[in-house]
């Protein structure tokens, strides 16, 4: 295959994938636009891409829409979770309707990323993508016992960040690979790679959530007012004495949050520094995986990824 | 295969498989565990081993298991969308613990239902898989329509009771001759007969809703009070004059309900009646597509199943 591939172009061809709707239910179908209506990053669609791109198969378009449409729906189920009110810089589907239509949609959308991967056959795929599918709510699940929970330890910070964001990011590489590939040294290498890559995507995710500012698109302090302990809370924390730890403990959770307070004290104790540090480190294991990988353009478009991530303020 | 088999029997062993646990966290396994305390009538699980019954083919049960977990999964899914506090006779998901476990731990369960059924291989299997539970979203989605929405035609009842209910008793039998039989004729035979018997149950599921006393294990009006029109409504409303008309409509959402007021209209309107005479008009439905199928065994069992949902009182 040539290496003259531009993806971002190929992912508007993902994108006519995502936005034909199987059902003609006026409610389903209203829905199903609302939520594509704003394109995303698609970073997960984009990593599959880029694993299948050492060969031109049939199914990269299709199965880069699988890895999105199951991305989606996490998100959809991740917003009734967190009780969110905005997505992508618009009103959440439970905000708009109701919980109970994000819960149905969520499983909508997650059985036509089924429909479409049974029809790519490849029983390797399936594998991962069911495995990953369900690490990923582990993963979610695991992080609800991390609300208000000052006990969390790194390591189970880690799984989590794993689980949730480096586990799909991992099966974006790892089922393109297998597309287009049978050699083992690229797919593990393109899939470790990936997988770290997810890992510094979350921790400079959690990292802008203590960033000033709505650049990101929804409001900061969201993880600290849902009492969700993250790595610059968890730091902070580490690195505060019993008056420090006490002044923490009851931000956690708290809706009306003096957010300058808020500020003050991370980063007086070192809670964005720390995270930034951990990021830099996940950075260079992308960086050093991806260095593995023999397929120039492949490693290039990976790295580039990796720097894009540790820089991204949004 | 000898005809000597014992369903009840066999279920036990799809009882293990189910409750055999992947995670090794201890908020998922106790979330797990107490999903699958009680065991329910597992009529999903029993349609498939009866479909595949033919042939005593290796992954007969792992396929039931399959069936019935992804029964599981759309009920924790459908006590968050009713809020309910009372599933099986026991308090629910989302009642002991939150909405947001009911979310994601029917996520999981959903998941490791793909994880199983991958492990089958039959891509015809998963192709019904895939398509019957994105039926049952769409079903739930467009139920939702249904609420406090009195201009809702029968067909679209019969839509949604065949889109929740019926789809996943028909993709139970017809995964199960599937993996047990290549005779097209037994696979239409049975998945239609199951789909049948599928709406027929949940047409007695809608009649049971307006039965008074607590013995189905879960409160009754539950329909009414979350403004949902059912069967019995519907046709008591369609029945009434203008005054009835309006006094239905006033009970429909109404949580602190006088139960004796709307026995006492439903039944003078005759939903109940009407009801029954649908439940009976599918159960003749259900009795002629099996007297079509030539497995003995296979046919007797139908029946049974199709006498037991019209009478059933539970």
């Amino acid at each position: 295959m040539k290496k003259n591939i531009n993806i971002t172009e190929e992912l508007k061809v993902v994108e006519k994938y995502i936005k034909k709707d199987l059902s003609k239910e006026k409610t389903i179908s209203g829905l199903y636009k609302y939520i594509f209506r704003s394109s995303g990053k698609k970073m997960r669609a984009r990593l599959s891409l880029i694993a299948s791109s050492v060969k031109n198969h049939k199914d990269r378009f299709k199965l880069a829409s699988v890895i999105e449409l199951l991305h989606t729906a996490t998100l959809v189920h991740d917003d009734v979770v967190d009780n969110s009110s905005v997505r992508r810089g618009v009103k959440s589907v439970n905000n708009v309707w109701t919980n109970s239509h994000g819960v149905l949609i969520g499983d909508y959308i997650y059985s036509k990323a089924f429909i479409l991967m049974v029809e790519i056959g490849n029983k390797n795929i399936l594998e991962e993508l069911a495995n990953a599918t369900n690490d990923i709510s582990q993963g979610e699940l695991i992080q609800l016992d991390a609300i208000r929970n000052i006990k969390i330890s790194l390591n189970k910070l880690k799984k989590i960040s794993y689980f949730k964001t480096g586990r799909l990011f991992e099966a974006a590489a790892r089922t393109g690979a297998i597309l287009s590939s049978s050699n083992r040294n690229y797919i593990n290498n393109v899939s470790e790679c990936a997988k770290n890559l997810g890992i510094l995507f979350q921790i400079r995710d959690d990292m802008l959530d203590y960033s000033s500012g709505l650049k990101i698109g929804k409001p900061s302090y969201q993880d600290l007012r849902e009492g969700k302990v993250t790595y610059p809370f968890f730091y902070a924390y580490k690195n505060g004495n019993t008056r420090n730890k006490k002044n923490l403990f009851e931000l956690l959770g708290k809706n009306n949050l003096n957010q300058s307070k808020a500020k003050t004290l991370i980063q007086n104790l070192n809670g964005i520094q720390k995270t930034q540090q951990l990021a830099e480190k996940y950075h260079v294991k992308t960086v050093d995986c991806a260095n593995k990988i023999n397929d120039l353009f492949v490693r290039k478009e990976m790295i580039e990824l990796a720097d894009i991530a540790l820089k991204r303020d949004k």
